[in-house]
């Protein structure tokens, strides 16, 4: 009986370990893939609904945005990129005199490719816009895609952008390779 | 020897615990993730090829369902909603005498974010649909989009639709909010 | 003193365990989930750019791929298929006299419903296409869609395509079936 005790000990401790370390101490690849799902559909939802505080926050605060005319770089200054977007739209919006409810574009992301190192994870997938710019508004348009060549880091357990990089197939500065960015 | 009895056992209890929990006793966030995105999946291809006993399974007993033009309550009338649309499709077709092949309609889901505590959990997602519509079935379009407000629950150890409420920015009186509904 | 000993090995031995077996020790739906994703996913990126090296590697030596016209048999035979894509496609270019940079096509999936049973799943999911092969590359537009019908197989811990049918419903001889193909 006295020899059960220690034993006792070393499963409580085991049964209090994490199943799957969602808490981040040994994160499994389907953790890790889970995390960054949930961002790359976080940013998309801050990307179309021009929301800078999210989309901001999806970078590391070294993080940068390369979208074929330029990098943006560090949190801030993306931040900055997106709220202006925002307050563009709302000037669009309160000079319009049409009537007609605004239109809605919406990026949506497919294909994830994810390898993950430890802290680091290296993202490819593909992206397409579209939008219902018509002049009802009860038309939809598929306007754009490409595909995005990312970079990722985990900082205090939370997975960031560190890099994204957009090719878009229908602007000639913006187009990707024709080699697989992929593996 | 006597000794390693107890610790033996113990060990036998611990390895005949989940690695991470599908069974439900212990879920991480890619656990629930997975199996809600399968939900999310099955929903979709149960909605377009009107399986209304399938569709109907993705939702909670006392689930609802707000497309817009009102709520569905209780899994019964869901059922009965699909099961009509079905109805409806085989006597479109059964009267049809064009001799073209139906045309077929595909709703998709991007963009899933999930923010899950304990047997509750909280979505947003894009969806759009796509269908053949044009006279030789050849061509396809972009019909519609919009996204997801869900709430779910897990029953039994099985996520469920306990509300989903449609937005579509095609149809004035399914329009969403301008600001991020997400997070 | 002497009793643990035999418990702290089987400790040890314990936390060895992967904490949810990305190594395929005994792995959840999350992480059998997670690297089937991914697999689609890379199997697009190849199948875009005509990678033939990594599309032929999603598949089991015997693996096969049906699409419609056919049923291609083997790891060798569908390396085959892509690689002639490639061919094509280069002489095609080369021989273009336009100026105009080559259009792209992509492929998506989404609604990845997944069953997965040890070392075999089946799986069903819907795939699009889109392109911008307007003459100014500058408009994009949706080309067809319809749906996969998977067999997967583990093998050396890696999950690869046994068989992918492919159902598009802009092709009379690819077309699906009007009944639900998922469950």
């Amino acid at each position: 009986m006295k020899a059960i005790r220690p034993a006792l000990l070393l499963a409580a401790l085991l049964l209090a370990l994490p199943a799957s370390a969602a808490d981040g101490s040994r994160p499994s690849y389907a953790d890790d893939r889970a995390e960054i799902e949930n961002l790359q559909a976080r940013y998309m939802f801050a990307l179309d609904f021009k929301d800078a505080d999210t989309y901001a926050a999806t970078f590391a605060e070294d993080g940068s945005l390369d979208f074929g005319l330029g990098e943006i770089k560090g949190r801030q200054a993306i931040h900055d990129l997106i709220a202006k977007m925002r307050a563009d739209w709302e000037a669009k919006l309160a000079a319009d005199t049409s009537g007609v409810r605004p239109f809605a574009g919406r990026h949506s992301i497919s294909n994830v490719v994810l390898k993950i190192d430890g802290d680091r994870a290296t993202g490819r997938a593909y992206w397409f816009h579209m939008s219902n710019e018509s002049p009802d508004r009860a038309k939809s348009q598929l306007n754009a895609f490409g595909h995005y060549e990312d970079e990722l880091v985990r900082v205090h357990g939370q997975w960031l952008f560190k890099k994204r990089k957009i090719c878009n197939e229908l602007v000639p500065a913006w187009v990707g390779p024709t080699k697989n960015p992929a593996w």
